[in-house]
């Protein structure tokens, strides 16, 4: 759901539930509200600010409720919460989320590590969780985790990715997009299996959630762009990643895909200087984590004026 | 000159000229042929090893005539070696280079400080030496420097980038490429001066010199790719840079840059596993310099079978 026009882009920022969830340490709430409204204040419309889970498997994520209270505060901000069930997004709903994203694997043996349910019978959570969602008005997506392959079960053929993504897509959610859970996409593939995508499920065609854990995450949302992808996940400072891959960077670095857009002339809605200084927040909070970043370490080339490069 | 074949990728490693320049340290002339042989091992076809400047300015630079001498001895290898002028384009030579490139920068600032001569002068210095290849049967290639822009000018004219390329090919050497010196290309703009390249100079349109500054050099790379460009510099480990950029860094790192393409089905000729293993060289001969590339780092996936994807 790109609420900023047609024309423009929407980057849908993880890192407070992608990122945080995947560190070993855990950022206090006042930190996540103040690290969240430096995103907002730098322009970021969609917001994956937490995720439903037993506090037991996951106690970074304990606060989810209040953490989603105070994100719905923030004028025109999507606050997105990821559930794993109907337990879940009954919870996220109640706090006040607007929307909901439901990770489905495509690869057996990765879905059923993570959630303990096969792929099929996971697209009968969505259908009953997408339900709910209409009934409170509120969106929900879904995003297929390990699209691109899968450190279990290696490769994941792409037959079986565009058929999950299409019963998703029946169960009666808004969005289904693909996610490169653990950073085995290509190019080319991004661009098949996009293309794909958006044949089977039209307008449903969602995120393309890319890992920069082989270098390639930028090439590869260049590539899903140029098939059309509106809808780019990305986390500051590159925060998270996939416990099965140690010492690899995680998600997209927001930094380094809004310079690339603007730089390319596609208007992301963010401003890339006071994006570089929702650092300040996330350093402030987590001390000591390693952030990724190569614009914000760089800088921004001399006489680059934000916005001059728009058509 | 891809000697590889009209359905391979060249990459060409700058990493013993480019990268060992950059760093503080010299690496010892035994450790500089041991990287070089494990890099020719590994399948590379193309090596820039030297650069034949004063040694006064580069003491990195002390031993080129050895290392060139050294690398020649290798079969199926184009030795290639940086000059900045006549003076060292005979040195080159009569070292036994079987290539040379010659950086002309389109900055007017950059040229001077680098050189001190301005563009013209330059491509007055690229037809005396591109004549004496001719007598030597030797190669001549010419690296427009600063075609995406210059931290001492900020933005260069794209104008002015075409027209230069266009001398120096008029001035009679094989191939005329750009580099992103700095940084400061995206792949919009990498698409647009590849394809006006191409346009003005046909065949003799050369490598893609991008670097990872911001995180696009993969991007830009894609971009590259995408308009017909075949030869692409790299450096392993991503060793090099440029010393107004400090803290980021350098060149598009080879392993990565492998990687993508073979993921892609493009082959490179190059094996992975032992390209990777071409790291250990490198930093036995440069103690503590820090090398990046992600793909090293994480391994490759699961599964993954080079060739298995070539068309």
């Amino acid at each position: 759901m790109n609420l900023q026009g047609p024309g423009t882009l929407l980057i849908s920022e993880v890192g407070p539930r992608d990122g945080l969830q995947s560190v070993a340490g855990t950022m206090a709430t006042a930190d996540k509200c103040r690290w969240i409204d430096a995103l907002h204040a730098a322009g970021l419309r969609e917001i994956e600010v937490a995720s439903f889970v037993p506090s037991r498997l996951l106690p970074q994520m304990a606060d989810a409720a209040d953490v989603v209270r105070h994100a719905a505060s923030l004028p025109g901000l999507t606050v997105m919460a990821l559930v794993p069930n109907l337990r879940g997004a009954e919870a996220a709903l109640a706090a006040g989320a607007h929307k909901l994203t439901v990770p489905v694997s495509a690869s057996e043996a990765h879905s059923l590590a993570n959630v303990r349910k096969t792929p099929r019978q996971m697209v009968e959570e969505v259908r009953a969780i997408a339900a709910l969602c209409r009934e409170r008005a509120a969106a929900c997506e879904v995003g297929i985790s390990t699209a691109f392959g899968c450190t279990l079960q290696g490769a994941v053929a792409e037959d079986d990715v565009i058929r999950l993504a299409a019963l998703c897509a029946e169960a009666g959610v808004q969005e289904v997009g693909l996610s490169d859970t653990v950073g085995y996409a290509n190019p080319a593939q991004t661009r098949r299996l996009f293309r794909r995508l958006r044949q089977e499920i039209g307008e449903q065609a969602g995120a393309a959630h890319m890992h920069n854990t082989r270098g390639l995450g930028l090439a590869n949302c260049l590539a899903a762009y140029e098939e059309g992808v509106r809808i780019f996940d990305a986390s500051l400072g590159g925060l998270g990643g996939c416990p099965y891959a140690p010492g690899a960077s995680g998600n997209v670095v927001t930094e380094d895909l809004v310079f690339m857009f603007e730089a390319m002339g596609v208007p992301t809605g963010i401003d890339l200087a006071r994006l570089i200084e929702a650092r300040a927040p996330l350093r402030a909070g987590l001390p000591g984590e390693p952030l990724y970043g190569m614009t914000p370490e760089a800088g921004l080339p001399k006489g680059f004026v934000q916005g001059a490069a728009h058509a």
